[in-house]
Formats: C-alpha cells, structure tokens, sequence
C-alpha cells in the first residue's frame, strides 16, 4: 500500500461530484452547479494572438492586463498597483495560494457559514480549523484568539446570494486591523448585479492589516478560458507569487490576452448590462416558478445578484431525502449542509437559476413541490 | 506581523528569477532557462474554437484528447487509459499534485541530484527530506527504510541531459515493486531526441507499485498554452484528480482543444522531425563554440536529447564567482549548486542552448572563457 501524506485522508469522493456527472446525462435538470449561461459569454471573434505568447511568460502576467486590472482595483478603492497584480489560473487557484499561504494543520480561519464549498474543502485539507464569523461582531472572540485569516465573500455570496452592508464591512475590517488577521476577500460575482446593493470592497477599508482580494473572468467573460486575478497587501504578494510559480509557473497566455480584448472591448459595458438583464429576468422567472410550486413549503429571500437561490425547506422533508427522490426523477440541487463550516445538517438548499432554461426551471420546481407535498 | 505558515519560511526570493529579470534586459545573453526556440512552436493558424469550449469543463480534461494521450502512452509500454489521463495545467503543476499527494512534513523523496530545481523546490516547501538515489542500487537503503517516494527524470535529464540505461531503469521499477515505493517519472524532454538513445519510460516496466508518468506539451507545442497531463496507477489516480479540482478545477479548454489539433495534424511526425533538426543543429553549434572558449577549462558530455549542457568547470574558478563576472558582461547561466538536492558547492554549469543565436552562442560562451582565463 502506498504511503501517502495524511491530507489525502480528507480527499474523500465528493458528493458534488458525483452529482455533476449525473447532471451530464440527457435529460436532467440540474440546479446543483454554479454555471454561467452560455449567452452570458463573450464571443471569440478576435484576430490572431501574437505569436509571442507561444513562448514561457512571466509568472506574475501579462503586464497589459495587470495594468487594466490595477487600475479598476483602484476605482474600486483597493490599494492596488500594476505591479502587485498577479493573473491566477482562475480564482480557484488563488483559494489554494492563500492556503498554502496561510494554513498550517490546526490554524484557525474565520469564515462564514454557509460558505464557498470549494474554499472549505482546500482549507480543510491544508488542515485549517473554522471559526464562524459572526458579521455584526466579527472580533467577538479575537481577544484571546484572533484566526490566521478571515475568509470573506461579502459581495453575493455563494451560497446565500446576500451582500454584507456597510456597517459589517467596516466592522470586519476593523477587526483584521486591530489583531493584525489576514483578510482574504473573494469577490467572483460583484459585476452580476440586478439590484443596487452595498459592494464596496472590505479590502478597500483595510488599514494595517495584511490582506489579499480576488476576482475572476469566469463569469464576465467566460469559465472554461480559466482566468481570475489576485491583488494583496506589499508584505504577502511576493510570497504568492512564488507559491503561483511552484504551482504552474504562470498562466496560460493566449486567455490573458484574450481576456484584455475583452477588457478593452468598447461593448464592453454594455455588454455586462445585457448580461445583467439576461440573469435578472432568469432569477425573476425563477423566483414566481418557486412562488408557484414552493410558495408554502420554503422560504427564500430574493438574491441582489449572483447566481443562486438559497431555499429554506419548511421541515416536511430534509434536503438529503429530497434529494435523493429528486434525482430518480432527474432533478439535481446541492444540500445545504455541504455550505456548512461546521458541518451537520441545514435545513436549506442552494438552487442555480443562471443555467436552466425557463421550461426546465418549471419542471424541475414543480418536480421538487410534488415530491414535498409527499 | 501576519502569521504566516511555517512552509513559507522556505519562499526564499529564488536566485534564478532575480537571473531571468535580468536576463530581459536587452542585449543580454542567457544561457540560464529552459526557454524553447521560438522557431519549434506549433502556428496559431487554427479555425476557430468551438463555442461551447467556453463553459466549464471537467476536471480530468476534454474526452478525445484524454484517449489521444492515453493511446500514446499504451505505445510507449505504460498502462493507461482514457479515464485514467489528467489533463495538467502545465507539468509544473502534476509536481504540486504528486507533492500534496504525497508529501508530509519529514517525508524521504528519493531524488537523483542534480535534479529539476522547481521540483526540488516543491518537496522541500511540503516539508520532503531527500534521499539521493543510487543509479546502480536504487534500493541500497530502501531495506531499513524506503522513502515515500522515487521522482525521476530518465529520459534527457534536466540538468544533465543524459538517459539511464535499460539496466538502470529496471532496476528502479524492480526497487519500487520490492518496497512499495511510488514511482514518478517525469518525462517533458522525450520528444526532443539527436542521436539514438534508451527512452522506454521506467514506469513501463512496474508491475506492483503506484506510480505517476507525466509529460509536457511545452517543449513539442509551445510552453505559452501551460499544458501537460499525468496517468497513474488505479489506486491514485481519483486523488490526484480531487487535487487537481482543488487546485484550479480544470485546464484551460481552449489549450486542451488547440493541442489536439496539433495531435491530430498529419504533419506532426514531419515538424517534430524539423523541430528536432533544428536543436540538433544548435546543440552542434553550441559544442563547437565550447570546445573554442572552453575546450581546455571545463568537460562535458554531448546531450543525446533535450535542452542542456552540463559543463563541469575545471576548478580556476567556482561557478557563482563566474556568474558574477559574466552578469557584469551580459551573459547568464545557472549555477549547478541549484540543482543539489543535498545543497552544497558544485564545479558544474547548466547552459541551455535551445534558445540562443548562433551569434549569441559564440559570443556568450567566448566571454566565459575569456573570465575563466582571468
């Protein structure tokens, strides 16, 4: 039997996974993953890439795109400059960086619960134990112990959909300043905006404490180019950049500068304004779909943008059972509990709208509503 | 002050980017990287992408490149499949997934030393002790204690650019079996072949132990598209595809598909050919002009294949005093000592010679020997 280290102990096989490749087969309707509309993706009718970029690149990036980025990050209020942007191969990849950043077995990381699956598993498997952020009191319990890193999604997250206001994003930044604790922001969804809504970055309040903000192309551009980005505070980037290097050594060239016509398309922004409609009226045809078929078995808040609802069931049915009888009639969700830094179980699923056609969001909620009412 | 992780006390600022910051300045002449010629790569006159390669796309990578891969390495004696090619974001990268695979804090890696430095640099930065690996009796020591793992690079080795032989290959495979000591064979260079030499992968020739095989497609398409892949022993290989999700869920699509189109151009065979002239007629250039500069000063080896001289100075001076002089003058290379897996002093030099102009070659290797004669 092969040794092997004992972080493969926590690589069990995920039940997301398993669920993604039932969603590949004809017929199903998943609301289990976080897929954008292929309408929302840029086109691919570029010229020609310079053949320049066939060549090794610099780790960091492309300077041209580091330079557009910094310069949005700073509109934003970040203390971003050209030279403290590093081009991740999406934002995924920036969650494994700040674990091996930050987490040594048995550190504490702050998050929120629910919170991004992906993120939990990374941390956990790098050994990190959980706090529960508590937003309206994040340092509550920092005086005998602050966290290594607080790890946020404030702005649409993933599950719940919710923004954090203005008075929570101060107070936890104000927190990571007053016992010098790591902030971590993921902010993937900020340009899918139906609603106004609080979206100035936690990173933009920071003062003293080090930190590190990241986006991505993903959902703006489109997921399988594989792009996002990173900015940090002076005394950690250069740490991650090394650690981006002994990752992969830098990322693809072809999508950077694929990205970068995006970023200077002139249609640009009307662009994101028509992606923004398309996911708005998505979400609102979801929305009466659950008013019809789960108007009295759950409870939801409508999400401000994003990509997903977060359904609180009535109690008639736990999520795994729902589940289970949901995907013998070809309908897939993600339970809540897998959202859960503490595990155990949570009455909620998380349903995607971004994906499923207007026909298929009926079946698939009239689907769910029957196998409720039993 | 941020708390850190206690593997980031090994980030040092890596010696060998501080050399390739320097080696872009115009003018100057490096010797130092592993950067292809410019001339080998694969043209971008492609037709354009399918459409659908925008969305996300699974984790092991795209189905008909996976069986492409998967039937080459069956031709080459290794036990593969379709479901059993991870497609990597780069070969870098299957280094970081065999070091989370495997490597815990105080874990022996068997190593050959001089070895690939960026992979020495990963196992060390995951807490591996190294063991040197014995050529002739890879399990000399392996009785009292066998290391977690065996990483090779057998075929036109970077640094040295030299093939173990058939003996030796078996040997290892056989020392693996007995020890049930995970092999993995590293493998970026196989394609870039000038004379006649043992390139049958050592993985071919285990029968009981877990291994890993990975390849590149920086060297025979163009390092720009970050793209590589690994197969592995059944019993490994779903944990090294949960890490790969963990790390950036999957490749770049768009690389995975333009790659395949090169796989599948009848004009493959021929350009690998003319790509494979084109080194041989570098390497030839580049040992006449050392045998002018530095015939009397230093030995080496002609390389069968890949990328690398490995000239060993004869003692007039160490190689970082030469470094010193020659970055004064414009010229680079890379000190052998970096790629000691025991650290230490080393009288060797690696000069890449894929890259350089003719010109460059005589010009750069002239003022070596003019240091070395003071």
């Amino acid at each position: 039997m092969a040794r092997l280290s004992t972080r493969t102990g926590d690589l069990h096989a995920s039940p997301v996974r398993e669920m993604l490749s039932i969603a590949q087969r004809p017929g199903v309707i998943s609301f289990a993953g976080g897929l954008p509309s292929p309408e929302s993706f840029a086109g691919l009718d570029l010229p020609p890439p310079p053949r320049e970029l066939l060549q090794y690149g610099p780790t960091e990036g492309e300077p041209e795109l580091r330079a557009k980025i910094a310069g949005e990050l700073s509109a934003l209020g970040i203390d971003s400059a050209p030279d403290r942007v590093l081009i991740l191969s999406g934002s995924q990849q920036g969650i494994d960086l700040a674990a091996k950043l930050v987490v040594d077995p048995g550190a504490v990381v702050a998050v929120e619960s629910p919170a991004y699956l992906a993120a939990l598993q990374v941390f956990r498997f790098f050994g990190a134990r959980f706090e529960i952020l508590d937003r309206t009191d994040p340092a509550a319990t920092w005086d005998a112990a602050p966290p290594a890193m607080a790890y946020v999604t404030p702005t649409f997250q993933n599950p719940t959909g919710g923004c954090w206001s203005a008075t929570e994003r101060r107070a936890l930044a104000q927190a990571c300043d007053a016992h010098d604790v790591i902030l971590f922001e993921d902010d993937p969804y900020r340009d899918l905006v139906y609603e106004p809504c609080e979206r100035r970055p936690v990173c933009a309040e920071v003062k003293s404490a080090s930190w590190i903000y990241q986006g991505s192309f993903s959902k703006t551009v489109a997921p399988g180019l594989r792009l996002g980005f990173l900015t940090a505070s002076e005394d950690i980037f250069p740490l991650l950049v090394r650690l981006k290097q002994a990752a992969d050594l830098h990322t693809n060239r072809l999508s950077q500068w694929m990205v970068l016509q995006y970023l200077n398309d002139p249609d640009r922004a009307a662009r994101m304004e028509r992606v923004a409609a398309l996911y708005r009226e998505k979400r609102d045809v979801f929305d009466e779909a659950l008013t019809r078929h789960l108007g009295d078995l759950a409870t939801w808040t409508v999400p401000p943008g994003g990509l997903f609802f977060w359904v609180t069931l009535g109690g008639a049915m736990d999520p795994e059972t729902l589940l289970k009888k949901a995907l013998e009639r070809g309908v897939l969700f993600t339970p809540g509990s897998h959202f859960l830094a503490e595990g155990g179980a949570c009455p909620a699923i998380r349903l995607n709208f971004s994906l499923a056609t207007p026909e298929d969001a009926e079946r698939g909620l009239r689907t769910l509503g029957e196998i409720l009412r039993g």
